[in-house]
């Protein structure tokens, strides 16, 4: 054991440990060895691949690691390291034996078919990979539908285009159905993109795979538009989102500013984390409120939202409003309760933040007689979900893609793939499903979107005191304003 | 008079109609000298101007008309003309003593910057006038409001930006003070920017100030998103939206066919007339389904929305639906009245038709557990009313302002300009306010929708009786679809 | 004959014309039934069809023309005018008998791929054609390459696609082996897209086609960027690429205004006419000059082009100049004449008018140490052609494919389509392949253009006489600017 | 002393090193104590600032540090560290002291706008500073020019503008004017936007200021829209112009797709460093070949480029290369050696490589009569280069112009600002301007490249030992393609 930290107990039973000195802890993913000992090994096909022929050091050392920790002082412990990720020496699956499987679950997010794309090609012009299949309409395909064949040539052109070519749904997780169903098919590889609920199922599909002892890699591809994945850097089609997101801010500050008392809302998405929110609000700088949903807002009363509007409007005589999907949820809910709607469909579309905000500004403005505003509510959601992939997560699928194949084709199992500051790695299932990653309201970033809108941060002291309890000790991005 | 057609009676005092042989008719407007008959003139300053030097041909022959009628027969009458637009050899107005004002009402529309951009472009450089006022936010801002001094310089970028610089509003129409704020400021020319009701408001104007006897032009040009204005070939910021609305076409059909019974439905603009949802269906042809205020439907039922929407997605697992926001309004009005809502803002939502005819779809499929349907609503109304005019709206949009300009200068006033069969022309408001240009559903443009789209009718036949009836018989665009 | 013009002797043997009243003509087009006067005639089955059952007055009366003339006066005579487009009540072909073929020849051109879809969707939903074949590369794919095979499916959604994808090529017309193998191949309609060379080519096929007296219907679609087709209003792509041209024109304003003396030059498409040119810099407003084929210039000396860029640079800092492709031919080929350069790549280089302008400039302004300039040349051609249509033009070609295939099926050939004063028409090829439509820089556009841009016209008096007298009398857009 | 590494020798008079244990280096930047020890210091007003009042550790605890080296094994020393970026809790101006400058310098590069805006908003909004000048057009700006003044207003809406609004040039560094001129205005902040020449520049100026003892304080914000400094991740406007390079390619795609042996040249930016073709290649998927500066390549005979294009036209039918502007040098000046063009303007026009290779391509094609090619050349730089940075870059460029305000402020001096694995840093001049950050072609990025693309590595295998001979032991981020 090295000085400055001690190796935390195994709590978890399924997480690999290991500790050095300094204080260098790695937190490992599991192998097929792991319940497999005896698997024979292979030597990796790049090396005779003549695009890999003059690169030095190819291969990743089998015991590189990527350190979580970045920010240090001269005497600081090293702190948690993830296994880094990239092509190994030796792989424990022959080409002609892989027989890998694709599928994608929940909602749209952009660079999804360039994930999709990049598994196949990587697998194919790589390791020489050619039974390759999709799931189609997510988990519940692996029992319930037809797969589709995936080759070189089907994938082509599909990163141009929004969605997912394989089709995806929500749910439709049943463990043993699905186990039965790549045991069935003879399936060894399995890649799973989604987000922190499918791949919480993705760890059960693992646990059940290992328990029946077979030779079977999966792999994660976290996807989530929201950025609310923790650990890693960001999500991919995240950067997309955010400047797609610009045409409606846009749109929404042209409306408010052409009329008098012009109120421009944008509903961005964000169920749980307000970083699509946030970064919009910063890429703009024509945004005078962002509400996001790690901080609490009120409406009335004195440092209100209401109260803010109405000053803001006397100063400007128009202002815009971003709203992420998951802000004010406790708000809303109370505001339900108090209704006495019956009808169903009235119900629902009132459970739409900015239809409610909206409606509730509305509401404030027009019985007060104070001053006429003019409302008006846009939500981009769909159309920035539907878009392919620009550039930037392009090249940063591509790299995840291939990380899952790398990892896979070596024998690694039971993990994601993502960057730690920048340097691919794998990551053990349960870092990445035990909590979300938020954005942190005590954190430099924050204050730096509070100081661009001029937004007051809606807390009253008691509040600041148990924000800054809430905060965990371990969040070691904090002053920096993260992972961007 | 001219065979084959009667000089029509001048049913309306204030028309001005003039017959010709073969059955020529022109509806002319009026001029300054109509009621001050002694107006001194000017010779038009553009023939010094060294651009036009080389110009032949430059003025307009004071005869010149329009004709309306392009399709015709070897002995069909030759119709109604209108009197062409452009600059003339004599004007009304000294360059010095122009005191001219810009106001815009209504709605956002592509262009509306460009159009005041020209118009002041237009009078400084091609005829030397620098007292050059904004109206701020519409009708209201005659009275109620400071006017902004217009240069060159000051409007020199705003084409490039959305909305209007000048604001706007609705309503605010007072005949009288508005009236008295010209003559008081000493305005002499002036130039309204809105729809139908807008320029209803510049008519009474007009009506106002020539009781008076005022030396004063009043000039209309026809703003309105939807296309619906009549008589000339498009408005300015159609040809955008319709080329934005593909964006949200597009992100409807991505994410419907991403997902089991995927069901995209886009509510676009067009309260009266349905054009953009036609020709942005037309130009997309990702879409299953337009729906407009001109063409009747009915959801439940055989040859219903309903049952296609079944059929469609059996057969092809995904379906887009493009509904205009005027459409259905009988079935909305009927479903509101039956239902209990009690809530003010419940009410409220329920009316946008796009919300509307989402929320039945869902409770007719969830209902009748025939099918689990995946159905995503986009809104793009204000994200395509809020951008900037492309390239070809900019382009009519100057040709538009200098026609007002040319106009006003040539002492013609209470009328709008606009093309007529592609040649820009002076109309009198009477013929663009007393009815709204609309899609006719018999017309082979409709049809070649319902070819492109394979959807129904949605008409039983005595509906297209009916139909038929109500066709005016002076349509005379009717088999070529148009106006386009 | 009726009174104000004579009906013209035809005084090329294929001209159809026929005369009325009040100087009414007809350019007529050929019939199949002029050569094979005994075919059989079907009923069209748009009568069944029930998209089309709504429609009324869905056929277009035989006797329909449209006029060209549409500015008049009282008294003038009635004009030229086109056989309309649209769908017949009688047919000459029956739906499985139909073997139609599609060729694409020339450049790219945005839109390419919506023609070609809508011909196949066009004969499949309306006329239940299913015979449908591409000609691979151009002419020369007749008889040097495959055919690959057209279908509905097939085509879904090429129009978002940029280029085309039969392929293309220049020349390679050889009129015996193209009507052999059409013969061969038992094809019996032809749909040729192409510019006026591939016009001409057609012309001589139908001829040939007439002479072996065959059962083959020649549609031409013309397919100019340039806009350089006279007659119809505009062709397909025009509208993209002036929208696509502003990227282009913005980024050398930027750049000539972030640096001292800054001269961004713009050269863009327009071998002969330099519509795109002009339109682009009416629509942009950054251009501070614009040259184009129609309009000789000179560059040195008094009134030159040097001059002007020097009183620019003085005033404003920094310009921009948009030239045509065809501008200054005269002064490049005097140009290179007088150069010894005996390396025939240097000399291809610089026969590019942009390349040669840039460095002209450059060296007057280092020749002569006045100013220090800072000169970016920026050449968007391939940029341009290579995108998709947008949606005007993909409604717009729409209209364009069906009116070819209605008039085919209707028995018609040795035509054109397209639109004249908005109305479809066919057109006779010679009418469209015997002279260009230029910028007429007489006409007021060009006025228009010169007042936007302060430009000197670069004319001397003598040279203004000699332009004056070219304009051919017969020129009826004029005034108005025309064809836009 | 650590174990694992000396603390290296301070080799250079200027560079600060400290170091620590288990081998950390700490490479820290200047500080105005440094030679004017008796500095007074001010509490940071941004501890009243409400949008901070929630942030917990809000200030950078002095002793941070970013570490440089993130992949490690257990054992491995920790390396080189840099000083982290941020507030500090003390600071050395006063906000009524400061008198601040912006200057930028060398060519254009998105995100320029944004990196002045926040300056300026920074500095304000942040610190209460007002006295804020725009040096205009560059270094010699300080000299030769009038200063604009700098405000919130003025700066708010410019990052939605490509350029800069202080204009820009190369060269005019003359260090005692513009010293003397820093002096003589008073100024006591300088920031100096540019290059890696610029940064030089600014070294120079930094030292004269030491030298003079003058409390004023110089920080470089690195721009390089070819990435090409070292130790930062990226730098600004990179992102953007990958992004705005994907339409050049895919316009290439499309022309050569649609043409027999069509073949496609974009040259892309890159004078040293191949990153933005390696990236926009990546990126895309369309591309077959990607030249670039750090990989040698040669055109004849076995494995050379030529026989590529032949082999691959034969296979595919027309292919796509992206050339960098730097790449294959040594080529084209034999090439000019060799040639015995005399004329001057010939001679600058072959210089450019994407025209030079387009013409050597076609000579070698119609001279060996094998095969008729069809080149297009697209070179899309200045159009890249005049756009407005996306939202990435405006967010990243935000966070640059704030390191380097806190800083600044705090009285650091001689640095520049970036992110080192995330985290942002203030860098010695030194480091980044001794070497280029260039494409490692032994690194595994350039590999996964060379598999996308299927091209050959053109290097023999001597080359090979070379390459690989050169690299630098220390490069730490070889493996995993680096700092993307």
């Amino acid at each position: 054991m090295g000085k400055g930290m001690e190796c935390p107990e195994n709590s978890q039973a399924n997480m690999k440990v290991i500790c050095g000195e300094a204080g260098y802890v790695l937190e490992d993913v599991p192998h097929l060895t792991d319940y497999l000992p005896e698997l024979p090994t292979f030597p990796n096909p790049l090396q005779s691949n003549p695009a890999y022929s003059v690169v030095k050091q190819y291969f990743v050392n089998v015991d590189d690691s990527v350190a979580q920790k970045i920010v240090v002082h001269k005497d600081s412990p090293r702190g948690v390291h993830f296994r880094r990720a990239g092509p190994r020496q030796k792989i424990y699956f022959e080409s002609d034996e892989v027989h890998a499987c694709v599928v994608t679950c929940g909602g749209l997010c952009p660079g999804l078919n360039t994930v999709i794309r990049e598994i196949v090609c990587g697998l194919y012009h790589m390791y020489g990979v050619n039974k390759i299949l999709g799931i189609d309409g997510g988990y519940r395909g692996f029992y319930a539908k037809n797969t589709v064949p995936l080759t070189p040539k089907i994938v082509d052109d599909i990163h141009k285009r929004g969605g997912t070519i394989l089709g995806t749904s929500r749910g439709g997780h049943d463990t043993s159905k699905i186990v039965d169903s790549i045991q069935d098919r003879g399936i060894n590889q399995v890649y799973i993109i989604g987000g922190d609920g499918t791949q919480r199922g993705a760890a059960v599909i693992f646990e059940e795979i290992r328990r029946r002892g077979l030779k079977v890699a999966v792999a994660g591809i976290p996807k989530t538009i929201d950025n609310d994945i923790p650990v890693i850097d960001k999500s991919f089609g995240f950067d997309t989102a955010v400047e797609e997101a610009q045409r409606a801010i846009n749109a929404a500050h042209v409306e408010a500013g052409s009329i008098e008392n012009g109120l421009g809302v944008v509903k961005l998405m964000g169920r749980y984390s307000g970083f699509i929110a946030m970064y919009a609000t910063l890429a703009s700088r024509d945004v005078d409120c962002c509400l996001i949903p790690e901080s609490p807002f009120y409406l009335e009363g004195k440092g209100g939202l209401f109260e803010y509007i109405e000053k803001r409007l006397k100063e400007n005589g128009h202002m815009v409003i971003v709203i992420a999907e998951g802000a004010g949820q406790d708000l809303l809910s109370e505001s339900l309760q108090n209704t006495d709607l019956k009808d169903a469909s009235g119900n629902k579309l009132l459970q739409d933040v900015g239809l409610w905000l909206s409606q509730r500004i509305k509401d404030h403005f027009s019985g007060q007689q104070k001053m006429v505003i003019n409302l008006k509510h846009i939500d981009p959601t769909y159309m920035i979900r539907a878009i392919p992939g620009n550039a930037s997560d392009n090249v940063y699928s591509t790299l995840l893609s291939h990380s899952a194949v790398h990892g896979a084709m070596a024998g690694y199992t039971g993990f994601v793939v993502g960057p730690v500051n920048g340097r691919h790695a794998m990551i053990p299932f349960n870092r990445i499903t035990e909590r979300q990653n938020k954005v942190v309201i005590t954190d430099r970033m924050w204050a730096r979107l509070l100081a661009s809108t001029n937004q007051p941060s809606f807390l009253n002291p008691k509040d600041v005191t148990e924000v800054r309890k809430e905060e965990p000790q371990t969040q070691i991005q904090l002053v920096d304003g993260g992972k961007y």
